[in-house]
């Protein structure tokens, strides 16, 4: 039995889903794609064997849909993910779940108020072999108790995060979202800086405190120039792990020794992907859901927020959630 | 539309092929399993809904099977893969293709009277990402002319490796086939030595002269004891490019900076078995046999054999083949 | 000619910097030694044929020594120096110049009234082969505009930095005068935290901002188990550079590839010491000061002051600098 | 108390040692120089406040000069050698000890003659911090057996060593001489071919056997175009080790990771040489010879001619040497 998958959204992100899901997971079907641009969605319709729906709501009323994934632009996204609830289907919905606390409140409640757990949001890094192999490491105790983590999160370049509130919700969010799944704990605090103050502040350099006392750091630079490269270094009592750079082959020519970095993050993360669409596709089949959760993607924006207003004002910022609902424990 | 697969031998690769196309190639279908042990086969077919065969002829033979792939102990791979020509039906075959090159000419001339080809043979490195960046280095001319070629492969320990020959014909053939694809070359002699001599031959240093002049080494160590480790550098006039080792993340811990080294080959080359057999999957939906041919197979076992030779008679050995039948140009 | 050097305090450091100069630097000879522990002095001054001082005032006024290095107590350095300075002597004193800014103050205030330069302060890692190329490649311009530079300073565990302040004024004191030589850039402001509010507070996260808006980040952990590990990134709008680590050779061993991380921090910056001993004897013989001055050693504990400070307040706090006298211009 | 030291030859490697003995080793003077051409000679000696002898026999003789360092052309190194030997002075021999083993078992019959160890042949790499650890750590049997070892030599080009023997007796003979220390071990067979078959014959690659079995593969390219590397792995049954490379800095820029990789063997050597040279005069001034002696320096020889034998005989040669005198037991 397979799950006939409907996707909102045609561009990079979208059409990426819908290759991953047809040359990888045999339990899925691609069944239709809306995109607000008809021609683009034909074009990444047509190779998946997939129909074009007619409007996004249509795709996601359609009898030939069982499941959703949501890749359209950030503000559409709210109201996307509450139509999905409206008909109960399951929906995987790229971050940000929504462009501001309250509105991902408002997901989280409706959600709540049908009682059963349909959204899942799209923070794939904790799908990525990499993260998964430093939470391993932290949880198995060999270090000791954790008292830092440091991320590093750098583009070659960015037009998505091309706002100083950008960088924030649109690339920074993956560090806030990962580190509360690495260390299970929730962010108490967040001051953001950067060395700029004037034009787009790029580089910025966050620091945050966990709820039990951790604290981290994320630089997020989205025009590092180099390429795309991300670290993660978590610094315990007994020791340290962190990711390695991947690198399939190095090269020695002209006095120097030197691996690539690409600058693609889909490329970079196209394993994350790929284990991320084949896990939500079993979990819907089962109806469930093992990821993220909308919880998950409202936290983010809280802290996002609570993030931009630091850069902003200055100030360091607590960050302060309503209790988390109990569909969620 | 679909490939209904059978697969012959339930043993860790049958098992793991099983595994991997049922969870990440969609055009496949596991239908028919067969294994000299029922329990096995059963065991192995039930999580693919696949059914159990018979005999391995009755596999072959069945309506419901489009292809086959054989993963059988090596000593019956010539007949079956012959009993595959004898119908039509395209064949995956784990390496060796036969045990020795009389045989594996034999399934060369059955293909070659048959006047079509449908039989690949599994030298999945051909599909590893690593590799073939290094292969795509060597290519784009930026190593220059390349000179020499050397090959590491580690194994932690080997029960399948037990014989001087074995060594050669069950590990080191990976390199023997790999250098002709990498540099597009036949090997024109073959040495072998080994700093053991009494007991177990192991480890071996292979040096072999391709007919264009190029030099490779292969060091072959099948109870390295550390873990199973596979290194290649490629060293040209104006640059050399090597394989790195694949490690997600690196600790530091009492007194050391460490990445792990696992044990496992099927782990190490999760990628490549993946990709090769969707790509063999893809190719025999539309009748071509993109990869390793039975010429590939058959040549393996030639150059294998002459290093088996040369490791008994401490010789360097020639080696000697037919011509290549046009089929495979 | 040789420089003959008095050397104040004979334990771990003095003695190293005894047999340095002795073994490795041609143009000096250690001809006298003084340490509160008689016992000490003597077995740390025979085998460099050196007399043992009755007093360390003596030794600062023996006709027998030309310059000094001081590495005695921090609560001796201000007024050892004090005392070279009135007999006009060049004087090494290993860093701290002084256990606060007030009374390096005094010292730079002694050395600006004699009208000659005639102190330097032993922060050697401005002599280490590798900060030196990091700082080469930043000034080469081919990073860019320096926007964030992030320092690690591990040691496996630490006695001499037993109190909150002292991981300030003894350990990350390093990093406060490195990035101003790195970056040729003074400090403006500085925050202090840590992630453990009970006991030693340890480890220190510090985010400094220069007067030219770039940010540093220093993470101070003195206990840190593994080993003594030193990194720094300078990250550019063109890209980065950062020290790697040493080790000349890796091991693969039981599942692990490892180098070794050692624990001594005076054989880490062996070649530093060697190098800082050799220049500031070749300096002193031609009575000139390069390396850092008493006023870069009395900007150090401003800085730390104002580290401390804010370690204790939980309050970012700027740095306060009275004008720099045109001595040290 | 110091040694005098007279040094024949003011090319690069003379002016090197002189630098570093009047720069980094204490106990020793350079008190005359001597090179085929006298304006060399005096701008050598000049900052060393050495004399400008008038032949090398003259510096030889000279009652100013306790011992001698030879780094005059290969051709000569024999005779003055023997010259040393005839006053009975202490001398530093720069590879190779003479151009054939016939010579240089002249010079070892000389010093036998004379009844007193007084030669050092300059095999530097004895001295390097690398193979020290290296060595180190196959002696504490961590490794196990050693079965393999795996050396790399590349120099960026090479004016030096310009014909097919040349290669082997001016680099590859670092590698016979150091395998033999590592391993404490004879070479007993060599056997060396090259992928070249016209023009000079570079790379070459050697395979040797030592007399308890151990194989050793030795790769050398003398024009390697990309820059001077040197490595050296060892493969035992429980675990390997290797040199790592050389890098103080890596940068990230344009797409790559990278550290540089230079082409100057004096700088990548230098602790090497300054170790040898300050254990050198060290063992001088008590009348001892601890490094490599003339007996490895006429071994090296014979090694190094039975490999030039095999490149052009196409044959695998046994080394045959005459038994070792009682002096170097």
């Amino acid at each position: 039995m397979s799950l006939r998958i409907g996707v909102i959204g045609a561009g990079a992100m979208g059409a990426d889903h819908i290759r991953t899901l047809t040359r990888s997971v045999p339990s899925a079907r691609v069944s239709e794609v809306y995109d607000f641009d008809v021609e683009t969605a034909r074009a990444v319709a047509r190779p998946a064997f997939a129909d074009v729906a007619s409007s996004a709501e249509a795709l996601i009323d359609s009898s030939s849909v069982d499941a959703i994934i949501i890749a359209s632009p950030d503000q559409t996204h709210a109201d996307l993910v509450r139509s999905c609830l409206a008909v109960g289907k399951h929906v995987l919905c790229e971050k940000p779940l929504a462009v501001n606390p309250e509105e991902s409140l408002g997901v989280v409640e409706a959600e709540v108020a049908g009682g059963r757990r349909l959204v899942q949001v799209g923070f794939m890094r904790r799908y990525d072999p990499g993260y998964n192999e430093l939470r391993d490491e932290l949880r198995s105790g060999r270090l000791g108790d954790v008292r830092l983590v440091h991320h590093v999160h750098r583009n070659a370049s960015s037009h998505t995060s091309a706002t100083d509130a950008g960088i924030v919700t649109g690339s920074m969010i993956h560090e806030l979202d990962t580190v509360r799944w690495l260390l299970d704990d929730e962010i108490a605090e967040i001051e953001i800086i950067s060395p700029v103050s004037e034009g787009l502040r790029d580089p910025q350099l966050a620091t945050i405190r966990m709820s039990r006392g951790t604290i981290v750091s994320a630089e997020v630079f989205v025009n590092a120039s180099y390429g795309y490269d991300i670290r993660c270094e978590v610094v315990g009592t007994s020791g340290t792990a962190e990711l390695r750079p991947l690198a399939r082959i190095g090269t020695r020519r002209g006095g120097a020794e030197s691996t690539a970095i690409r600058s693609d993050f889909v490329a970079h993360f196209a394993a994350a992907y790929r284990l991320e669409l084949a896990s939500w596709v079993e979990d819907a089949l089962r109806d469930a859901v093992r990821g993220p959760s909308a919880w998950d993607g409202h936290v983010a924006n809280v802290v996002a927020a609570a993030g931009v207003l630091s850069l902003t004002t200055g100030q360091r910022q607590p960050v302060t959630l309503t209790a988390r609902p109990d569909l969620y424990a």
